[in-house]
């Protein structure tokens, strides 16, 4: 489109299986959330290119969603042409692995990535076989040893706050590691399952799975429950946390602030995570 | 094994991912779930053939179960000598979407399938896009029509009780149809799915899904709560109940009597039902 054409803001809340996707970035030659959903918009709404999308949260290979937020700047011609019928045919255009749960103008300020507030993500055990299920074993990790939940909680609780991540992300150039954890802590589900909610105004890569990968030891008796502080206080990464595998770990929800305080967070957030923008 | 060589009666508790299998029982040339069991629990326990089995609940190509329950009648040699290391060898013997949950030696007059006191089955309904989940898709029906789940329950209500089920059963030769009904309610869980629980003495061939395919179109408001309950006083197959599919159905829970009530239970249930055995 041209550089002046009227554009219009567009919201998608999303939620995908990420078990057959490369994670969510496109890349050439391989199948990701972006690449298939920046092209069945594009098809949707008739135009000639796939859309570019701005992402609450990248999730890496194989990790799911079922809070996922984006935000396009579409055509407003097009929209208004099509956004009636938009639902229905994403639903048709779309693999049964991938959802839009739903569609529509964004309120003014809107940034999927920079007005959130926080980001809170799951990740799933199973560490009972008299618990197994097939059915759920894409979204489930699966632990051989009983993990005690109370010295995880324990241990989660000294980890609450604003520091240095560093421990438990992979470093990049010029980006700060400072994160803001409001929330993490394990309980049981309905199944027995136990459940690990995490909450941060955002997450550094890996962060998630390596704050996890951390405290399983601590459930299992093989670490104290100071442990994890110790790791995050030397600022560095540490062989002896294993980063846990993807499939149980999914992107739950994403916060916003009210429809008047959009434009402001976005400006604050840009402000304190710029340098680590892409 | 030789006719008078003692044996020991063994149970164990599945769950399934009926996805990728042709139902439960063994048919040549197919996956089924009995015969990946029996050819799996034959080569734990180092037999020269695959172990007969006598499942609770019968299951169709394509339902999953959480609750299924089976025995097996073993050589007491074998048993003993593998017991112990049974459960962690069927894990490694068996795919991922076949668990044994537990096994253990059954209790005096146990039979998986006649001294059963009821089966429960749950169907669920996801009728809410914004409500979509890929990560359940296996499992979850999907309706386009929103539905209303009080209409629903009064129509199931009226199926309650002792009736002859011949509207909603696959008849076959000399077998009964007569079954009691003793739970049929649908309500959402925490993520808003419609789930149908059925609970009865025993179900014939297709009940569960011809009774949920009976209250749908209630729940869409195409048919009058007094519906399901006309089809089920006609006891002919209607060709206006539309069987749903499978994937939808998960047998839940299995329940016995206390183990004191185990042989009387299945004496009553072989008078009951003996003709349709198989």
């Amino acid at each position: 489109m041209l550089a002046d054409d009227p554009v219009v803001r567009v919201r998608a809340d999303l939620a995908y299986d990420g078990t057959e996707f490369s994670g969510w970035a496109a890349q050439p030659g391989r199948r990701t959330v972006e690449g298939v959903l920046s092209a069945a918009l594009g098809h949707v709404l008739r135009l000639p290119e796939p859309v570019r999308l701005t992402v609450a949260g990248r999730t890496d290979a194989g990790v799911h969603a079922r809070g996922q937020v984006v935000h396009a700047d579409l055509p407003a011609a097009a929209w208004a042409v099509h956004a009636g019928a938009a639902p229905w045919r994403l639903s048709r255009a779309l693999p049964p692995d991938l959802r839009v749960r739903s569609i529509g103008t964004a309120p003014d300020g809107f940034d999927a990535r920079f007005s959130a507030l926080w980001r809170r993500y799951a990740y799933r055990v199973c560490d009972d076989p008299a618990r197994a299920d097939p059915l759920r074993r894409h979204d489930t990790f699966w632990s051989p040893r009983a993990l005690d939940l109370r010295a995880m909680n324990e241990a989660a609780a000294l980890l609450l706050g604003e520091h240095d991540f560093a421990a438990f992300c992979r470093k990049r150039e010029g980006a700060t590691t400072v994160r803001a954890l409001r929330r993490l802590e394990w309980e049981r589900d309905a199944d027995g399952v136990a459940v690990g909610s995490v909450v941060a105004d955002a997450f550094c890569h890996n962060m998630v799975r390596a704050l996890v990968g951390a405290l399983l030891p601590v459930g299992e008796g093989s670490r104290a429950p100071s442990w994890p502080a110790e790791v995050l206080a030397r600022a560095v990464r540490d062989p002896a946390v294993r980063v846990v595998p993807p499939h149980g770990l999914s992107l739950e929800e994403v916060r916003y602030p009210e429809p008047g305080q959009l434009a402001a967070r976005a400006a604050l957030t840009r402000r304190v995570r710029e340098p680590e923008a892409g």
